[in-house]
């Protein structure tokens, strides 16, 4: 098991089980964050002076480790202000090339369901397997010519259930389709390499990986990245610009307009290294081990309901027989214990699992079995009180 | 004169004259980011455990101090990346009303210029006086019942000009157009109060404003803000999703999709407060102080032309008669005076004042008469290197 709870200066006796929602930061990443506001601090891409020069060195820097954690290139990296801008990026940019659809799933995030809508595309929606994964073999059925873009969650933010990102990919390109991956929960979860999962599309926000808020990724095939027209414009995007006609700069800075959130990339990769230095394959198993203990401890208690597939990675979601999640997770804040309640911007597919919201513990690297126990304990709990 | 030179940890005995590109930070700042991503991080918005609640009201309450910097409302005020992404907001969002045309100025900055060509507004460019100002006289001649907005730079970001905003928005009202404020120079340079002014959005970011990066603000009217659909879509925009239909929620939270810069939001508050402990006016003196200094000695000179009004708000932009500015600024660097040489984002500036580029340099609460010396020793160096 990991042991860097001691370097987590907002975890402490706290037994944080919110790391889905987002992550503490490691004292190593607040450290790069103020060193970047104090003493390295300037701006990048613009200024002469040398304290610029190097500050842009290590904004580009930073994207080459972003881009590489995912094993993809730099060039092919975009900086977004997380996630959610990155799916709304792909949604409003991407030429339709005349299709018209976007397949989703029933477990989707907002973030990966209302950009499409916005943007006008119709959506169909893949249905889930009984223990809460995307049903390929559902989507393979559904999958026409008519869909542009394939966008599941690489991880579900609610069951922890891992895609099968290849098949997934197949089935997409089968019809000529793009594949997006919303990799928020796997990216801080398992090693990803969109290579091998042969995507076309990436997205990740920085502050579920122990980096900064504010700061995500957009990662695209290189040559698709590169039919995307600007979006939205200003500094730093641009060639030439007349008031008659401006011209743009290469992917990826044609996606970036404006002064960037240096102090974002860099936190963040102060973030990659901090994780790669345990190795994503350590945080993994951490991970699932967490998982497993949770699950087989709260199934012994009898009376709670788990949501999703046992091997889910790092995430449990769950309700204690009638009891609203709202009402266990104030009793667990009341013992120590943060738990996520609510519908987790997945509201449709808490209508398909039948309840208006679920209660979720979520693992980090600093997570361990003291956490597990103060859950249980707090769980028993919940359950003597509302058995008066 | 202000003596706050000590709290910047970025700044010591560099001569920092770059701060239009991105302010230093004050040490209260830097810390009040550290403590947010440390004992006191937490998500916002969501979570039922007390630190999200405290956190969530701590958010709240810097968009309140946001709002209240600039005479508006909390709930007129939407947190953005940053001016740029404000910008192309109300340029994406905006309803036409039926009309087509945007008036810009020639001095406007990229981020000002490239959101409404993308958005497909037709645009008009007021030209500029003499000395460097929007040529309001011009303006009223050219606005019309076709133009939807009318979008000016408040301080101009290479010469430093401030626009007579209140008669800018009675122009723009006199044909039943909006007038939009790039606030992002005059921000951190004047006191501003958007009622006063009259304007209908004001954008400005926090970086120039002593605050973190990838992170601004939109402030909108009230009853125009709720015009606006929302543009981007993902969590916590959103008041009911299902795949068939999405409903939203009211503005600001409307335009704030997916988790926000939350730390970015903390800082800002912070540099706000420290701002104006020390008051946007004496700032205001205080760099208008530096501006005189410098524009008297740079003059005493010879052979240096100087760009923009007298009495320009903070930033002096100036060219060493046949050098190119970036000779002049690689020169400058070398004797530890840091100043901006290119076109400032303001091609269409550049082009209309005749040059390539100029080289600018830009005071902020922490600059001081050493400054102003090390930059005209700096100059006087440029000069005897180029006159052999």
């Amino acid at each position: 098991m990991l042991d860097v709870r001691g370097q987590f200066p907002g975890v402490g006796d706290w037994h944080y089980l919110d790391s889905a929602a987002t992550a503490q930061k490691p004292q190593a990443v607040i450290d790069a964050i103020a060193q970047a506001y104090g003493p390295e601090y300037a701006t990048v891409h613009r200024g002469i002076y040398q304290r610029s020069s190097t500050m842009t060195a290590r904004y580009e820097a930073a994207r080459g480790a972003a881009a590489s954690l995912i094993g993809g290139q730099a060039e092919e990296t975009v900086f977004t202000r997380g996630a959610t801008e990155a799916i709304n990026l792909v949604a409003r940019a991407l030429p339709r090339a005349g299709r018209t659809r976007v397949l989703l799933s029933a477990l989707e995030h907002h973030s990966n369901i209302v950009p499409w809508q916005l943007a006008g595309y119709a959506v169909d929606v893949v249905p889930l397997t009984g223990d809460g994964r995307i049903d390929l073999d559902a989507a393979a059925e559904i999958i026409s010519d008519d869909h542009r873009v394939v966008a599941f969650a690489h991880v579900s933010n609610v069951l922890g259930a891992v895609l099968d990102a290849r098949r997934a990919a197949d089935i997409a390109h089968s019809k000529g389709a793009l594949l997006l991956l919303d990799g928020c929960q796997a990216v801080p979860r398992l090693p990803v390499d969109v290579a091998a999962l042969g995507c076309d599309f990436y997205a990740f926000s920085g502050h579920k990986l122990y980096g900064p808020t504010g700061i995500g990724c957009l990662w695209g095939r290189a040559e698709l990245l590169d039919t995307l027209p600007p979006w939205q414009g200003g500094g730093s995007m641009i060639d030439r610009v007349t008031f008659e006609e401006t011209t743009y700069l290469d992917a990826p800075q044609r996606f970036e307009a404006g002064t960037p959130h240096i102090v974002g990339a860099i936190g963040l990769h102060a973030a990659i290294d901090w994780a790669q230095d345990l190795s994503m394959d350590a945080i993994h198993a951490h991970e699932c081990a967490l998982v497993a203990e949770t699950r087989e401890a709260l199934r012994g208690l009898g009376g709670v309901t788990l949501y999703g597939p046992d091997d889910s990675a790092g995430i449990v979601s769950f309700n204690v027989d009638g009891v609203h999640p709202h009402d266990t997770a104030t009793i667990l804040d009341d013992a120590g214990v943060a738990v996520r309640a609510g519908h987790h911007c997945a509201q449709p597919l808490m209508d398909r699992l039948g309840v208006a919201a679920t209660a979720r513990a979520s693992f980090a690297a600093h997570s361990d079995s003291s956490d597990v126990a103060a859950l249980v304990r707090g769980v028993e709990q919940v359950k003597r009180i509302f058995a008066r």
